[in-house]
């Protein structure tokens, strides 16, 4: 090593010795005929006391080596800040390492910068300790997360990202095989189907911290490459993949957040959390829960309310504390939020703060019976405002009444930032309608009925639940899984539901099929979102912050400027243009997707 | 848990216990009224005894749960191969959890089968003890190394794999951007670049065990994604990387191979090893040493030799042991075998196992006193044979010879197949002579002089060294890295003799040359081929034996049937036909490939 020590790590108890340090000019001031540099290395920083003669030339960003006696500050001048404040080093020896330009980016833990530059500049954004320390912690929480799983014998696999492309589901990214001219591969969307034939594989524990691909629209902190700490297990039931869960979180967070975890974990059927938060992702981290009306407002002549009721729907209603006390333009701001959400509006009342008189736009269509039991119903006070949604399909009406929980909570300033609150979402639905009135897979259509309806969903499709389970911390799913179909016979019985033909079936998930032909044992897993796991730890606001080199929107680089357009000798040799042969001979019941479903992480 | 034991858990001691067991029938013998089925699970395999009316569905493979009592088996039935011979398991009760039709690949250890009904089946390969333990050594593997490189303060940091497209070095992979129709990602060919902007990042220490991807035509063992264990580090010599590579091979082969390192590992010169072994990677398990000869031969009339000489090339030998005793046949094998490695021939004389004579083809052409010294010359003893070899270029020479040392050493079994030799080659030269008669870089060009050329590799091109270092592993390089340049400067002189205009450079490699203006740190690394590492360790002939899903020669994977025909819906969508737009405004100095070098493994 061309350093003796750690900048950072120098005590009063090095007094006296000699060091060679190496590191950056963090910091500079000239003290007429001497100079103080702070000397930045990985581990922190210590100040350095040269001769002006000998440093003057040195700027911010230098990359020097220094040989110098560690010393104590004279007393009142120590920096107790400062790990290293209690001392200085004394420089005999300067060598500049390497120099550097002025700086497009300051390398400065105050300077705000926009991400434009940040990304493009990388190299002088992960200097400063804000963006170091939060890769830092990716690195910490990934060897925690592994610590946990081999203690428990799970074994590391890597399966292939060069893989079988599906027609339908998310996009797959694609790439031409020049040696296959006409044919290509996909990159993965997730391991899910490779995980399950491991576990057909007799492997019983296989964890991966795995690359996936998902061609999507960018939306707001999507990137078109992300990571996923990846799980399979066999011979379990949903308790044992649910306590494998816990205790990787209670591991992360107790280790990287300083948070001890309460277990178990709560869990919330997906329905109680759809009727009480609207949501299936419900923050915990305050109440304002949603209160259904249906039953209580039956009856009445106002038509919004009326029309969801008789179409067999749902009415609902959240209350805001205090939310009478908004002035109308902020209540009529409400109106455009709805609007900007799909809604047609967002009819309320406010309760007068000192009569608890119901006023606003809904009271004149209410009757006075159901005026005057209202703040009881939806366990209102005087002041507060009471927000209804109404639809002849349930989950939208409680959606809206969820997204207007949240948007209450932040208004009225009810999120306490310091909180962590988890929740496990369990017992989600099996099967939800098309729009062409069809049966859809809710989780993927490999999801196990739950024991309660595996012998029955054909029944009630629409009821019929599924041992699938999403782990939920304040407001965000940081992992989701399930409990897999290993039998023949129900998969094909939740294909005939899904309206999935043998053909098809053959066709598209063939592989997968015929492994379950030969004693598929019982399996399920789960898959951590882990650029969203370690985001939060972070506490960062994108997971940009806890990716090395993030993409912008449209999945620029901005600091080698990828994608970029190819050259024709690259696009006649990658064989792009080429026709397809024949496929090689593909087996019977082989053919089929490499990776159409996931864990929805 | 379905179970509540481990099959292979099972003692003695457990007699008396009631248990619950999941996992395999691995085989079945009935006796009269009893089946006895061997259950195998993860853990290992335990007998269990049913009653012949229970049992008599099951066949191989049949997925079961079984709840019986642990017994100790009686006097002299014990079987002691099997870690749980003493007991079996009378059952109680016997679930089917799934049931398994015939099989196309018996789950046998001892049964031998094609390598494309094993991929095509791996799912009931990898029930094979072989194939499974393979996998686990992998995953334990990875955990050792990673046990190393935390302990030494290493940050596990994930690099791009959707990243940019190098139009030359070996075939990039790439991947249409249905976002920014036209332009296209590459997949990376190392992290190279990614991990140097790191080093320049500030994070001093990185590592990654990385999926990369090179569009090479398939020889024998090549993979498209294969498996790096990458590895760089901030100020630090060759001796620290040289150091940190040992504690891990050491590491691994300690725990896996029951093996103890001696280190230091040796180091020899790239000259030495060339000279004498005639490979860069040579394999230490045996002597045979080649012998040069250039100098002994001068003056020698046969034209073969005198033209090497006159050329100033090389002449050298190759001593095969008792290799006089060779069949007619034999020898001129040798000579199919040189032909086939693209030489003319491979000139030899043998001794003669009484009278020490010399004989054979180039015996007649070689002086009396040539021949007389020939035997003290390459030590070689009555009854041995002497291959020759005679170029203008010294390498190619030395090639041949060294190729003829491996295969002498095969078929005359001196090989010892349980030896472990491990050797740095260290030293390698910077550059080397294209066929257009410029300079290339033997590793790549951000690799740095050594510090006696650093300041003077023009002087001498040709003999200027590097710090570059490859681990060779019984003759299979296992890693190979570089200390890396830093400097703007030196990097530029390397440029100017490489004949890299400063535009080339700034187009090719843009952003790390931007990157290098702030401050860069002296920095260096290593990459290991983490699929070979693995590979020796397990004891296996192919990468594929350490691979879960590998694909099969031309990138076919026979499970899934990838690569595949796309539609013309996906070709559409992924803008594969679409004419680039004009790239987003890159800033002068960041355009460039975003992986065009590696470290060589």
């Amino acid at each position: 090593m061309i350093r003796t020590h750690n900048a950072g790590s120098l005590r009063a108890a090095d007094a006296g010795s000699t060091v060679t340090l190496a590191g950056w000019v963090a910091r500079r001031r000239d003290h007429g005929g001497v100079i103080f540099v702070d000397l930045r290395d990985g581990s922190g920083v210590v100040q350095v006391v040269f001769r002006e003669e000998d440093a003057h030339a040195l700027r911010n960003e230098f990359c020097v080596k220094v040989v110098g006696e560690v010393t104590r500050r004279p007393d009142g001048n120590e920096n107790p800040e400062l790990p290293t404040g209690e001392v200085e080093v004394t420089a005999v020896e300067l060598e500049v390492l390497s120099e550097a330009a002025p700086l497009p980016l300051p390398v400065d833990d105050q300077v705000e910068a926009g991400d434009d530059i940040r990304l493009r500049y990388r190299y002088l954004d992960l200097r400063r300790s804000g963006p170091a320390n939060a890769l830092r912690l990716r690195s910490r929480a990934s060897q925690l997360a592994r610590g946990v799983l081999h203690e428990r014998d799970f074994l590391e696999i890597e399966t292939p990202t060069l893989t079988r492309s599906t027609p339908e589901g998310a996009r797959d990214f694609l790439v031409p095989v020049r040696l296959q001219p006409g044919s290509w591969y996909a990159l993965p969307q997730s391991p899910q189907l490779f995980k399950q034939l491991l576990m057909v594989g007799g492997m019983e524990r296989y964890y991966q911290i795995a690359r996936c691909y998902r061609d999507e629209d960018f939306r707001a902190d999507r990137q078109p490459e992300f990571t996923q700490l990846d799980i399979e297990m066999s011979f379990v039931t949903e308790d044992d993949v649910i306590d494998l869960g816990e205790a990787i979180v209670s591991s992360l967070w107790k280790d990287l957040a300083g948070h001890e975890i309460t277990r178990p974990i709560p869990r919330i059927t997906w329905h109680d959390a759809m009727a009480r938060y609207g949501s299936d992702k419900p923050d915990l981290r305050y109440g304002v829960e949603l209160t259904e009306l249906t039953e209580y407002l039956r009856g009445t002549e106002f038509r919004v309310f009326a029309g969801a009721i008789d179409a067999g729907g749902y009415v609902g209603a959240v209350v805001m504390p205090g939310g009478a006390a908004q002035s109308r333009k902020e209540l009529d701001g409400w109106q455009d939020w709805a609007k900007a959400r799909g809604a047609r509006g967002l009819a309320y009342v406010v309760l007068d703060a000192e009569t608890g008189e119901a006023r606003g736009p809904v009271a004149k269509n209410l009757s006075a019976e159901h005026l005057g039991g209202l703040a009881d119903a939806v366990g209102a006070k005087p002041g507060d405002a009471v927000f209804f949604a109404a639809s002849a399909t349930t989950r939208e009406a409680q959606e809206l009444l969820g997204a207007a929980r949240v948007e209450i909570a932040k208004r009225s300033g009810l999120i306490d930032e310091s909180a962590w609150a988890f929740c496990w979402v369990v017992d989600a639905p099996m099967f939800e309608r098309t729009d062409e009135g069809g049966w859809t897979a809710v989780h993927h259509p490999f999801t196990s009925p739950n024991s309660e309806w595996v012998d029955r969903f054909e029944e009630a499709p629409d009821r019929a639940l599924a041992y699938a389970y999403d782990i939920v911390c304040n407001g965000n799913e940081i992992g989701g899984g399930s409990i897999r179909i290993h039998r023949g016979d129900v998969q094909k019985r939740v294909f005939d539901l899904l309206g999935i033909t043998p053909e098809e079936a053959q066709d598209k998930f063939g592989f997968l099929l015929e492994a379950f032909k030969y004693g598929a044992p019982p399996h399920g897993g789960i898959a951590f979102g882990w650029d969203r796991v370690c985001m939060l730890l972070a506490g960062a606001d994108s997971i940009r912050e806890v990716i090395a080199f993030p993409k912008t929107r449209g999945g620029f680089d901005p600091l080698t400027s990828a994608p970029t357009p190819i050259t024709a000798q690259q696009r006649t040799e990658a064989g792009i243009d080429a026709k397809p042969k024949p496929a090689p001979a593909a087996h019977a019941g082989t053919a089929g997707p490499a990776a159409p479903v996931a864990d929805p992480v």
